[in-house]
Formats: C-alpha cells, sequence, structure tokens
C-alpha cells in the first residue's frame, strides 16, 4: 500500500456500468491502495455505508442511478440526485478534481456538459478515445461518438483537443494529427472532410497542431499518426469496427490454439510471449475515453469495466489532472479561435 | 489440368494492378487450367505476342494502361485504348461474359459504368466487398467507396444490391441486411442514416429483403448479419481500418511467436492449426470486390493481387456469372422502384 497523496480525490460514480457497484468499488479501492490516488466514492448511501471507512476513499450519497439504456438528456434532466450527475457537480463545486464513470455513456457525457460547462470558445466537446497500437504510443481518435453531424469547424477544433491530450497524457511532444479520408490526396473524401482539410492545411489550427494531412483506416492502429480526427459518427464506427474485428481475430487465434493436443501444448509455451500483446490490446489497459472541451476532467470507462479498467481510468483521470489538461485545452482553443464560429452542423 | 469450358471468356486486365502484368498473367493461366475458365487478356499487345498459345486463353491489344495513381475519370475519357477501358469494352460487345482487374479501383468502375452503362432504376452502382469472418460466410460490405456522398435513397438499393450478391455469391437463402449505424436503436446515428432506417423499415426495399435494422460496427466481422448497408466514406474508412486492424494483431502475433526461441519451436507445432486462420483472413482468398448496379459483372482486386488473388477473382467473376448476378440485381432493383429517385446527393 502506497500513501494516499493529498489534494482532492477523483469522483467515482459507483452505480456506472455493468458490472457497479461491486466492480467499480474494486477498482476505486485499488487506485487508493496501488496508487495513492484519493477517490470519492458517489452512489446508493445504503450500499456505501456498508462499505466501511478507509483511508483514501470518502463517499457522497445519491438518491438515483442512470441506467445504461435510459435516453441520456432526459436522464441527466429529470436524475439530478443521480450518481452520475452527482460526480460533475462534485467536481464543479471544487470537492473532486475529476469524475470517472463505467456507465451509460451519453448520460455522463450530458452530465459533464451540463454540470461543468463548455470552456470557452469550443463549439462542442468531443470524445477522445486511445486505440492501442502494438509495440507504440495508443492512437487518440477524436471524436469517438459524441457529436454524429458536425462542421468542418468542429473538426479543426477537434484537431486542436486531440493535439493537446496526446501531449498530456502521452508525452508526444509534436504529436502528427491526421484527418481520416478515404485517400492522402486532398481531394479525397466525402464533402465534410474536403472542407475540414482546407480549413486544416490553411492553418486554421494554429501552430501547436502539426496537421500531416489526410490518413486512412488503416493508419489508426499504426504508428504513422497520433491523433486521428473524424465526426462522431465515423469515429464511433471506426472505434467499434476495431473493437470487432480484433475480437474475431484474436477469438480466431485462441480457437486455432485449442484446437488440437498439440496446438494446446504449444500455446502454452508461447503464452509469456503472447501474454504482451494480449495486455496492449486490452481495452481495460488503456485506461477509457476522455471528454474534451468542458471545464473539467470527465474520463469515461466502457461499460463492462472490470476492477482493472477502473483502475487505470482513474490513474488516467489523475494524471489529466496533474498535467493540466484543462488548462491545456483551453490554451490551444483560446489560441486559435474557430474558423466560422456560428457555423453549426445541420441537424 | 481441367477441361475449358465452353462460353464466354472473362476478360482480365492483364495490366492493372502493383503486380502486373507477371502475377496478374500467372493467375490468369492457373484459372484456365486449374478451373477450366476460359480468359481474354487484354493488355499491351507485344507483352501478350511472348506468352504464346494456350488453349482457354485469347489475347485482345490494348495499347495504354492506366497507371494505379491516375485521376479515374480523365483516364477513362482520354486512355480509349487502354486495357482497363477494353475489357469493358469487351464485355458490352459480347466478347467477355465478365470483366477482372486489379487496376486503378476508380478507373475500373468508370470504365464498367461508362461502357457497360447503369441497370435500369439503379441510382449509383456500388462497390461490394466481402469482409472475411472466421468461421462463417463473410459479410458483404456495401458501399466500400464508389460514392462518397449518398441520399437515402441510394442506400436503400444498396441494400437491395447487397441482398442480391449474398443470395448469388455466398448460397444464403435470405440473407440479413443491416444498417451502419452507432447503436440498434433506429434513433440512432448521423441524418443519412436516420432518413435511411426509415425508408428501410418501411419496407422500401421490397419483400426480397430482410431488414434486421441498425447494426454495429462490432457487427461488421461477425456472424450477426449478412450484409452491412453503408455510404462510400463511411464503407472504405471500415475496409481499411479492419485492413489495418487485423494486420496489426496478426503482426502482433507473429512477432510473439518469433521473439524467443520457445516461442518459435511452439509456433512451429502450432502452425497446422493456425493455417485455416490465416486463410480465412487472407483477403486473396474473398476474391475481390464487385460493383453492382452497371449492365455486366465487373470484379475489382484489390491492388497487391497475386495470382492467387487473380484466380479466385476469376472464378468469383465466373460464378456470378453462371448464377446471373446481373438479372438478380435488375429483378430486385426493378420490383421496387428508388423511393424519390430524383433525389441526389448534395455535392
Amino acid at each position: 500500500m502506497v500513501a494516499v497523496a493529498g489534494g482532492l480525490p477523483i469522483a467515482v460514480d459507483a452505480m456506472g456500468g455493468d458490472r457497479a457497484p461491486a466492480e467499480v468499488v474494486a477498482g476505486a479501492f485499488r487506485a487508493v491502495e496501488e496508487l495513492g490516488i484519493p477517490v470519492l466514492l458517489v452512489g446508493e448511501p445504503e450500499y456505501l455505508a456498508g462499505l466501511g471507512n478507509r483511508p483514501g476513499v470518502d463517499f457522497e450519497a445519491a438518491s438515483e442511478a442512470v441506467a445504461m439504456d435510459e435516453d441520456p438528456g432526459k436522464a441527466v434532466r429529470q436524475k439530478r440526485d443521480s450518481s452520475l450527475v452527482r460526480c460533475a457537480v462534485a467536481v464543479r463545486e471544487g470537492r473532486a478534481s475529476a469524475m470517472v464513470s463505467a456507465g451509460n455513456t451519453g448520460a455522463a457525457m450530458a452530465s459533464a456538459v451540463l454540470r461543468m460547462g463548455r470552456l470557452p470558445g469550443v463549439l462542442r466537446p468531443a470524445i477522445a478515445t486511445p486505440i492501442p497500437v502494438p509495440g507504440s504510443t495508443p492512437t487518440v481518435l477524436i471524436d469517438a461518438g459524441a457529436n454524429v453531424d458536425c462542421s468542418p469547424a468542429m473538426l479543426v477544433q477537434f484537431a486542436q483537443m486531440g493535439s493537446a491530450l496526446a501531449v498530456e497524457r502521452f508525452g508526444i511532444e509534436e504529436p502528427r494529427v491526421g484527418l481520416l479520408s478515404i485517400g492522402e490526396e486532398a481531394t479525397k473524401g466525402n464533402a465534410l472532410v474536403k472542407e475540414a482539410h482546407s480549413l486544416l492545411a490553411a492553418g486554421t489550427a494554429g501552430p501547436q497542431v502539426c496537421f500531416i494531412g489526410n490518413v486512412e483506416g488503416r493508419d489508426v492502429m499504426s504508428d504513422r499518426v497520433d491523433v486521428v480526427v473524424t465526426d462522431g459518427y465515423t469515429g464511433n464506427v471506426v472505434l467499434k469496427t476495431l473493437e470487432g474485428g480484433v475480437k474475431a481475430v484474436v477469438g480466431g487465434v485462441l480457437g486455432a490454439l485449442t484446437s488440437t493436443e498439440e496446438a494446446k501444448e504449444a500455446a502454452k509455451t508461447a503464452m509469456p510471449a503472447l501474454m504482451p500483446l494480449a495486455e496492449a490490446l486490452d481495452p481495460d489497459t488503456t485506461g477509457g475515453a476522455v471528454l474534451l472541451g468542458v471545464n473539467g476532467v470527465c474520463v469515461i470507462s466502457h461499460g463492462s469495466s472490470g476492477a482493472k479498467a477502473i483502475v487505470n481510468a482513474i490513474r488516467v483521470a489523475h494524471h489529466a489532472v496533474s498535467e493540466g489538461l484543462v488548462a491545456r485545452v483551453e490554451a490551444v482553443i483560446g489560441a486559435q479561435p474557430a474558423p466560422g464560429a456560428a457555423e453549426h452542423p445541420k441537424r
């Protein structure tokens, strides 16, 4: 057990996720014990009371919980005393330094946007998800699903915010930012991509953003690019396509390695060599997505998060706070006001 | 060597692809020898003259070739005697039953559309690409890149055409057709997807299309769905994302299995079990994409096609001809005219 650091705790939504509250609480306890990061567990008072007192763990009661399939906007408006909303309020009121939730993604986003507020000049907050790249730092995919219909100006801001995250989280000095398209030439892509390309190529994102041009789907899981910019529809499709593809291939390999007695024996021998890859590809290791553009740190872990995923999400949130992620995003957006900031996407 | 079948040959673009003409010609010869499918090799006369006479192989001279990075529209308009254009003309004029090219995809499409023509009622031809699914039939992804900006009515036709292909190519009696989105609910997706969902849910694609609702990226490489409908921008991103993802994972596994002496030994033992998976994931096995909606069979193999990919592309083209793919597409489109057929996408 390491010493618990001083400072504000990370607010953890104890009721959010398919395996909440047990796995979430187990993860929060591990973050305190193994990383020395203080936490504020937010959830049903009866459940929390049963956990007993521990150093580094504070509790906050929330009488409601948002279900995984609830309508996000409605849930956040109506369940003002839900654990999710309470986490965001704790950050806004200065009782926590960041929030972590494995619950309803849309509701987590809405809570953060409504309770913490947008940073000045931000058109739309966006979800940045790290995609594991075997043998290299992860690629930041932004927007991974917050905004399904986007304007070119929004994509320029995603480039700015994603770049700030790659610097903070992965220590990349000058992250290479690529625009997701279907060919490297500036003329390739749909109408949105072509307009965004013009803006980015003209330097609209500012000198802090190193725009390397269009990238393709095959570059996402490679070391060719550090930040991949796209609209939230395409980004979410890419994220889930990779999830499915990796699962199919890994499942195929495991199936093959258990299909014969010889293969099973061989697999036992090869396992130590395969473990680092399995670890690198495990989304629980990466530590969750971040909502960028809001006035606070909000880390969203996937719905099926177990204790390990929660530990890593808390670690990521703590790092974002200590490395000043919000100030970095504010600075990069503030330095270069959005082109046609009034331009909003058609709905 | 099997007997060469009678009937029209398959026109093969001998000059198309990164490894043309040598690998393309080798593949065409193998198709004749191993499958008994006659071919019409179209390419530079000097090169073809040097190949000598063989049963089942005809030649047609084309004085030009379209480069892989040439502008498709311009190339097809200006290079009327290119091997690619000549292949399409051979199909139109009844000297070949289908065309196969591993060359410039855009130019292959443009040649087919301009020389073979669209089928009646088709708004826009689309590329259908089979995605390998370990342990199951491939999933048809349509549109995989022909039309970057699409209207909802176009997506309805992609559902119709993709369904016809799944029946013909994979013998699936009632293919399950899904619309690619970011959630299963009808309310999820961008504006295009939501409108297309309404049309498909209302049965606009006709009784032959079994619409199962929205599917997500993770379903593409699974056996949950047989045909995945999307616009050409998203489809191309999905295709290349999967390519990159599969490559990263397979590369990671191979890297791990050669990282230590123990792992290398184990890998040798496990290899026979792993081979069927490697074979299933190899795009050369699947046999190439098909351009649907034109008045002829046009199979597009990937640019780096070797002989094996060409053999399979010719096999796929031959199957499409003998199973009446074009008539099937014509029937499914004709049975259910496009909703708002005048509606064209904004450019």
